[in-house]
């Protein structure tokens, strides 16, 4: 038995969960924002001890304690620097939550890490030693297995796929670079170019569908109207899937992974998505034959928590 | 001891190497240009023999013969595919060899590949878990290292970095894709970027230089032209050391790995190189402190014989 915790900026989720991946007890919180690391720590402690008991066991007698957490985390994996979402700096996660859970081995890491453990456990990338998960949402979550294990990376800083450059010149990040992943390849990118676009096309289907109103150009209304055939909003979308094809080949490239698996929000458009990509990559690539399958993730909702609790196998 | 073999377009060289990587014995003999495969393996064999002999062992007692081959090889690293170089296409070179060598254990990879080798047993990545050596040539070549050894590529495919995509819709690459590091980051885009500014800027000092001849035109005189101060060469260089400064922050992003090398022709520009590319990397990578050490190659002319004599211990 071991426990995953899958910090978010709504709400807290703790599960029990067995050796074979099975949620066997869940509980769920509000996240309590504004709260100190103190604050959060004795929740994420309370519902650990909760969910545990649930279950008739002791929260003493598992295996191990992972949390995954939204932003960046130091190399030592002790430390949340920036979470924006869960206006949390610098805060001491980690060792917070072991002292109010003697005995239990307490490891934290970013929420991308653990949705490439969860599907390395469970789910699109089971029985990997070479696979990348990406998860698409306001920005563009990485996370690597080498070796059938998470690559923490070469000194420790983890993976930031989303801030290789695909476009010098193109689209600014906000890292503050022009043509990283994160800024051509997310949510945001559809966004703001279906947002742009309703300026430039006021009589395209985005526009009539938004009424004209910029807040309410979102990924998804872009998608649907390109899913019609609405000119502007496939052309968006095709550059997206363009842009997609140069990250995914680019990660070939460089890792050969058997499989690249994508999730996240815009990912749920299914072969909407996928089919195009994989033509787009067939278009680009330079092995011919036998490189990595482009899947969808599998795991879903659940991915935080699996992901989290099976932290410490594939560490 | 063991025996390593670099094969070039020009010439083969073979060197018995001990076990400290110290070239004990050497003989260099011009590649048998439209030779077949069957041919060149013969060559491989009697140089070997030679080369032991010089050193009074047999052949047959070397704990293995590395081959360094330019061009792409097959999954298995039985056969060549294709060299241009070399003529040789779908050669089993591998095989060939051994069976004229018989009881040594006989491996072969590119050339990439042995110079990572190199680099990693002697060089500037010695010591090293995950690192990375790119070679500037014509095109861009690459190793990767992993867990301290040469890294395979997931499917078995290796890595082809040059290919990973830099500026889509940018300079026309070999292999057909737009904007990949190989088109943008190799000395044939300097020679391309120089050749093309003496049509568009005849007074330059690349056209006087060049005597207006755009076959004297090529990747050093764009440099010596950038170092002197000519302004429309410094431009085309600063665009070069943009194009590797993306290169390498995009490696950092994905493997965060130690020591990045980099050797071959325009490496040796030596800190004109070196140091404004750390300061286009600075200005762009997202870990803001202790990130890829990036470095010059040091093996130079040995690596081939070198890195092909420890294949198998670093495999």
């Amino acid at each position: 038995m071991q426990i995953g915790v899958d910090v978010g900026g709504t709400s807290i989720v703790v599960g029990l969960v067995d050796d074979e991946g099975r949620i066997v007890a869940r509980v769920a919180e509000p996240f309590p924002t504004g709260a100190a690391c103190e604050r959060v720590g004795q929740v994420i402690a309370a519902m650990s001890n909760t969910v545990a008991a649930q279950a008739g066991v002791r929260c003493g007698e598992c295996a191990s304690l992972g949390i995954a957490a939204p932003g960046s985390l130091d190399k030592e994996k002790e430390t949340i620097l920036h979470a924006y979402n869960l206006q949390l700096h610098d805060a001491p996660l980690r060792a917070v939550v072991a002292r109010h859970v003697p005995g239990v081995p307490v490891l934290l890491a970013n929420d991308a890490d653990t949705a490439a453990v969860a599907e390395l456990f469970a789910g699109a990338l089971k029985g990997c030693m070479t696979a990348v998960m990406l998860t698409i949402g306001t920005g563009l979550g990485s996370g690597i297995i080498l070796q059938g294990k998470l690559f923490a990376g070469g000194r420790n800083n983890g993976s930031e796929i989303g801030h290789m450059v695909l476009q010098q010149g193109g689209r600014l990040c906000t890292c503050g670079v022009e043509g990283c992943a994160e800024a051509l390849c997310s949510a945001s990118y559809l966004e703001s170019q279906g947002r742009q676009s309703i300026v430039e096309y006021p009589k395209s289907m985005i526009h009539t569908k938004a009424k004209g109103d910029m807040q309410a150009v979102d990924a998804k209304l872009v998608i649907d109207c390109a899913r019609e055939g609405d000119k502007i909003a496939r052309h968006i979308y095709d550059q997206f899937i363009d842009h997609w094809g140069s990250a995914v080949v680019s990660l070939i490239h460089i890792l050969d992974p058997e499989v690249i698996a994508i999730g996240g929000g815009v990912s749920s458009a299914g072969e909407f998505f996928f089919q195009p990509l994989r033509e787009n990559i067939a278009n680009k690539v330079f092995f011919k034959r036998d490189y990595a399958e482009v899947v969808a993730a599998q795991m879903g909702n659940d991915a935080g928590v699996i992901g989290a609790a099976m932290l410490k196998k594939f560490s």
